[in-house]
């Protein structure tokens, strides 16, 4: 290979996407027959990726560059046109609202590589790529304007309660409902996803890409107690489920909003066995050159999160304040992603007030952990957020946005703290969080600090959105508390004197 | 011993206390250098039963009849006096009102002797007894207008927030506060408590007696964190423990209304160990004739509710919908004796909303389980009901009246029901209730039964008081529910025709 052969490619920008394309075999089936790899390196550093068919004749490596400057990269293939080719290109400084991907931080919390704390809240439009385009771009145009940095939508099309609509494309080579060829993937249906990817990130929204589910079966009877398989995406056996998951990982792992999700509602998969789950996250592990985010959602058991390829608890659960034995036994974030849905669909998971979703998420942070948001109204059209996205009617999302704001103003050193401090989350001696849930106390009290600091109060209506002064205290406090109301928050931020 | 040597005592009604008296040495330490017993028998059966010292050169035993007809007892002792006396007595039948003792039924549920249903409405009133002449009345008074049928107390007296008062009688001989002979018991203290025990008999009322519990220290610091003991009648040793322990199961055990709680928060007795409960639990189990309800209950950490002589789990949760997971490991019933109390006080277990408390007890029953009640509103007096007794205050005990009456209709072989029946306690094809807790069903739907039999359906406010009819339905319903009300009921009652 002479340095000729070497093409040089446009800049990018760190944690951006570079892409490179080679003209390779078309013939046969590229998917199986066709490896296609390459190793990046910047100095010291190698980060082998691997390379996917995208229809036509192309091969594609995706990767980000996790700093800035020069960039070396060199293929390996099957094929001689594929392979021994290289590539350099330079890594420019990120642009304006590019913070990087989001990391773990101190055990229970996240960041961006930036720094740029990311404090999650998250929402659920589970199937939103499989809609019409513009209920795409409706969902897209809502969520611009929604508090949300975080969306959990599946990969493979759902069928399911309010969701029997057969998608525009489908993953993979055939006909539905179930003649498919599980060895070809639909390159059209993954550039549509590339672009739904995309686009979230351009919101600052953090993709939680499901990568198998349970929603994929026809259900009779009223209580949809009897089944029969509708596509067959949950039940494509070993070799196709690794394929299609080691194809996601290759054309995926190089957006920085992207975060694994190995399942949702893992325990719900009846087809997959725990060891099905070992072996794929096994692959996750293995071949995500960026070591995204992980996790794995469950129905009613929990998975085993102590799994070294699982970097945070996704949990489904009905109440948000059980994180502690979470924290304390995996030392790895908790995110509630499930706990009921506001709405007022028949299912007992989709009717929550909107005061209780937002009690949720107060709920979860005084406990040291992140929550999520969905939306089920009934709607004529069956068009409800939680899975096809279109427009948020609930009155939670502005509360949500509230409690963000006022978030972004805590300390981030905060953690749940222990007794005499009962559902308080702060810094001893600087800062004090209670969530009052659905108490109502005349009065309450709180020991601010062993020295004489001050402490300016506040009363946080989180359904009014209202923050109240209550002037300022120190040492042992007493405060008069308004009767009758709950769900409050009070806060007690020390004051800094600065001469 | 000559037959002329056989008392005959006047007759007492089944299930009712049967008393005798002997006279024997008031010298010494009657407490500990006497033994004094007798063996009860009727035909074939035989219960031993010990007696216990009153004072003043009196010994006496104890006995509840469980079956009309004649008895006859014999007894034995170290002194001449109280050994191998014999006596007869007549048990007739029980009065009106008298439904015998509480039993376990079929695992999870109780029942009377005489097949009276028996469904747990407790509430708390730890430290009744050791208050004024005057307000132990009063508390009397408003139990007699309450829904109440079970009474969490405490034999040992009480030193905790706003219950800083030195009662008039102390278990033992000495001196308030640390001057104790724990082997000479009061018996002018237990005279008392045989009243108060008796008293709440006549009322239909159970006796929850607490005979251990952590409530016995001065605690100093705004969140009270030296502490110091007070009396120490947490921390007496072993051989004072089960000497204290005995005497009390002789004293009480014949009292049909009477079970024991072991310990109220057995993880927070610092003194004692996990062994010293075990221990404990064996001589209830060793030395009660009547085998009265036993249990243990948790301040942080359950239990192992398995032991033989725990008849039914005795829980404290923020949250009572996790009875499943109980009934399923230990087989046993299960109440939530402390779920978090109605009132305003600072304390985080102090400070429900009335609504809440009522939805406890819903939650509670819909998963298969019993609830209790407390109320810590703040008094400028310090008397709360929920350690002192006095008034209720809260809304919640009229709505428990209005649940309770309810309930006297279900099925008793109603239980939680499985999925698709989401929150659902009911007997399959017969009955159904349907708890909608913080949810908003624009509509809701159930099967009713697989055949056409007609159910009259009820939509139950537990808050408002009110059971609206919704007209009839069978198989599977579909009903619209009013916007914006949480915590409903619904009830599906099978209409059975005549002919």
């Amino acid at each position: 290979m002479s340095s000729d052969a070497t093409r040089s490619a446009s800049p990018v920008e760190q944690w951006g996407v570079f892409e490179t394309a080679l003209r390779g075999p078309a013939e046969g089936n590229p998917f199986t027959d066709v490896t296609f790899s390459a190793v990046f390196r910047q100095g010291e550093r190698a980060f082998p990726v691997t390379g996917f068919y995208d229809g036509d004749g192309v091969y594609r490596l995706r990767f980000m560059p996790d700093a800035t400057g020069e960039w070396h990269y060199e293929t390996r293939g099957n094929r001689p046109e594929l392979d021994g080719r290289s590539g350099t290109f330079t890594a420019l400084a990120p642009s304006a609202g590019n913070h990087g991907p989001v990391r773990v931080r101190d055990s229970f919390h996240f960041i961006h590589a930036d720094g740029t704390p990311f404090i999650p809240f998250g929402t659920t439009c589970y199937a939103w790529i499989h809609q019409s385009g513009a209920l795409q771009r409706q969902t897209l145009q809502t969520l611009a304007g929604a508090p949300f940095n975080k969306l959990r939508m599946c990969i493979l099309p759902k069928w399911y309660p309010f969701n029997h609509v057969e998608p525009e494309r489908y993953p993979f080579e055939g006909t539905p409902p179930r003649q498919w060829d599980f060895a070809r993937f639909n390159p059209a249906f993954f550039r549509h996803l590339d672009t739904c990817v995309a686009d979230l990130c351009t919101l600052g929204i953090e993709a939680d890409l499901i990568l198998f589910h349970p929603y994929d079966e026809d259900r009779f009877g009223f209580h949809r107690e009897h089944c029969e398989v509708h596509w067959g995406f949950d039940r494509m056996g070993e070799a196709n489920d690794d394929r299609y998951l080691r194809y996601v990982i290759a054309r995926y792992a190089a957006y920085r909003n992207v975060w694994w999700s190995l399942a949702n509602e893992w325990d719900f998969v009846k087809p997959k066995q725990p060891s099905d789950w070992l072996r794929l996250g096994g692959i996750i592990q293995a071949e995500d050159p960026h070591r995204r985010l992980a996790s794995i959602h469950n129905g009613g058991c929990d998975f085993d999160h102590a799994q070294p390829w699982i970097t945070h608890c996704s949990l489904q659960k009905p109440h948000t304040d059980g994180a502690r034995a979470y924290r304390d036994r995996y030392r790895k974030p908790v995110i509630y992603d499930e706990c009921h849905y506001e709405g007022n669909i028949p299912q007992s998971w989709g009717n929550l007030t909107a005061e209780k979703m937002v009690a949720q998420f107060w709920s979860a942070w005084i406990n040291g952990a992140y929550c999520g948001h969905g939306e089920t109204y009934l709607a004529p059209d069956e068009v409800l957020w939680w899975s096809k996205g279109g427009v948020l009617r609930g009155r939670s999302p502005a509360c949500l946005a509230f409690m963000k704001t006022l978030l972004a103003d805590a300390p981030s050193n905060g953690a749940p703290m222990n007794p005499p401090y009962w559902e308080t989350w702060g810094v001893p001696d600087e800062y004090y969080l209670v969530h009052l849930h659905e108490q109502q106390p005349a009065k309450w009290k709180i020991r601010l600090s062993g020295d004489n600091a001050r402490f300016k109060a506040s009363l946080i209506d989180p359904w009014a959105m209202t923050i109240a002064p209550l002037g300022e205290f120190h040492g042992d406090a007493e405060l008069d508390l308004p009767p009758g109301r709950t769900h409050l928050v009070l806060r007690f931020v020390r004051v800094h004197h600065t001469h």
